[in-house]
């Protein structure tokens, strides 16, 4: 069987693989659109894009939700596409300044239910402290939708000297996570209900702008940020460790993750490293500035279970390793489809 | 019955109508989203929000395109996303800076077709010299979707002193229209195959950036800038003259239609004053001014059929009147669907 260069996509048609963020998303959007779109502020695919506006730097970044169903333990569609935007421009270690809303809402949706989520947005925005200053509404026909898609974008204004991304990490940097991973996925599988799943996993759906500046302001060894959303920690780490042509080796006793969540992962046949997170960050930080960020993430609400959960090697470039009790294997980018709309 | 009070929505489900861009839209936003989600820079409610940064003034814009077919004469849902996104920006005299693309993809859509869109978007973002600088792209299954749905986003320097909008528009400000209208709309219903109308009507979608630099490069008698896409001028004026608290006067025989256009209009039971434009502006001018921005818009490929169709007047507030030959009627914002998902 033929399978193309990295990067190049052979199916004809798109596929649920193409939308789950692993190998298959990732090829899509090399051989659709960044070959179609080439311009050197898409290529470093990162969360944000990066302008300059004067002697500012912006950051610019968008997303769509489609996450399914809306209403989840611990959030909603609304309050995803708030949080998840924020972090988005967090990311790129970037004060949000103001966020869109373009919704495309299904004919027969209930208007309560409309309101429902724009009162959760409204309530997010303002929490998060960051207003949604413009928005559009589009309606569909009946069946050409499921009931309501998000798109929020965001801009933000990088506020630090340094070249966050990939291209900035180096073997011996240490790999933070800031808290439990696996919540949202988790409870988004449970609110389908096809599954006996741990009913009180909520998601962790929360905007992380504030731990990230607490971070930034305590020390300037950050070399990259990234939210382990849809693919998770695994996915994340493994696009990392390609793009900056590293090795990562995790240690799976380090990880947090409550039982609940692997007890569900257990039902799923998933590995929590694989579930989707939207209140967690990743930072890869320098060896000398790790004990600081772990201090800095740990005195913030949303960082306190933050662990050290893996290191940058120079070996094997672009391969992630998990170390168990007594074995390692090699951790690959998500490459199916297992958990479909989870964002 | 009844009607609820102006911009209090009394539908329990969302329907098509809300989606026309006329009078059920303008409710469903108020009601739902405007006042939910209540912020000093979302309230004008223009087709961009003006953000501070520094000393300079950022405009940010969101639209969802749902246009249906994806592919019509003169056009696609890509060229139509890149270039409406332009425009909206450019309505506030921003010099549009960047752009996001945010894609939803049905499963089973065809990638060749994905990469005919891809290709389009890229060709607009060139023409324009606006680069598309950050992307998503979710897929949701076989059925909840219709192909594909883009979401652009953008942001752009303001690079004008003037505080453009209703609130500046005066009675005896003139109407200048771009260029002949109602294109796209008839471009797209053609499309749909299903009704026997003019095949060589071609859509409009142009950026009008350059455009409007002209414009406000000629005169500082321009008061308000708007593109009349969904609903057309007719629905572009009654919000206006609503939203100035003026009335606005259009001598039918000084509107540009192509005669084509006409006559698809007629098959449609359409009026061209409702139907959707995606290359033409309408600019409200000081009385002084008005030579001088006809000439301008006219020495720009894109406003070489430039006219003015109408005056504003002190009475009767929010009303517009429409004077034909011997006889005059008024003009209400769209209040039904008869043209959904046009863009």
């Amino acid at each position: 069987m033929y399978l193309g260069t990295p990067g190049e996509i052979v199916d004809e048609r798109v596929t649920l693989r193409h939308g789950a963020g692993g190998r298959a998303s990732h090829d899509l959007v090399e051989s659709v659109f960044v070959r179609e779109l080439r311009n050197p502020m898409l290529e470093p695919l990162a969360d944000s894009a990066l302008l300059a506006a004067g002697r500012r730097q912006l950051a610019f970044t968008t997303d769509s939700y489609v996450v399914s169903p809306l209403f989840f333990r611990g959030g909603d569609i609304g309050e995803l596409a708030v949080n998840g935007t924020i972090n988005n421009l967090a990311m790129s270690g970037a004060r949000p300044a103001a966020l869109s809303a373009g919704f495309i809402v299904e004919e027969g949706f209930p208007v309560a239910d409309l309101k429902r989520i724009a009162a959760s947005m409204a309530c997010a925005s303002l929490r998060a402290g960051v207003p949604i200053a413009t928005g559009d509404t589009k309606v569909v026909e009946s069946g050409k939708a499921d009931g309501l898609y998000v798109n929020t974008s965001g801009v933000g204004c990088v506020e630090h000297r340094l070249s966050l991304g990939p291209l900035a990490v180096r073997p011996g940097d240490q790999v933070i996570v800031s808290g439990p991973i696996g919540d949202h996925g988790v409870a988004v599988m449970a609110a389908r209900g096809d599954l006996e799943l741990e009913p009180e996993v909520r998601s962790d759906t929360a905007p992380l702008h504030t731990l990230v500046s607490k971070l930034l302001r305590a020390t300037d060894g950050v070399r990259c940020l990234r939210d382990p959303t849809r693919g998770g920690v695994a996915t994340v780490l493994s696009d990392l460790a390609d793009a900056a042509e590293v090795g990562v080796t995790i240690v799976q006793s380090q990880i947090p993750v409550r039982p609940e969540v692997i007890r569900s992962c257990e039902t799923l046949g998933l590995d929590p490293l694989y579930a989707a997170n939207e209140g967690k960050l990743i930072a890869i930080v320098s060896p000398d500035a790790a004990d600081t960020a772990l201090a800095a993430l740990r005195s913030h609400p949303l960082g306190r279970e933050a662990a050290v959960i893996a290191k940058v090697t120079p070996h094997p470039p672009g391969r992630v390793t998990l170390l168990t009790a007594g074995a390692s294997r090699a951790i690959e980018m998500l490459a199916g489809a297992p958990m479909p709309r989870i964002c």
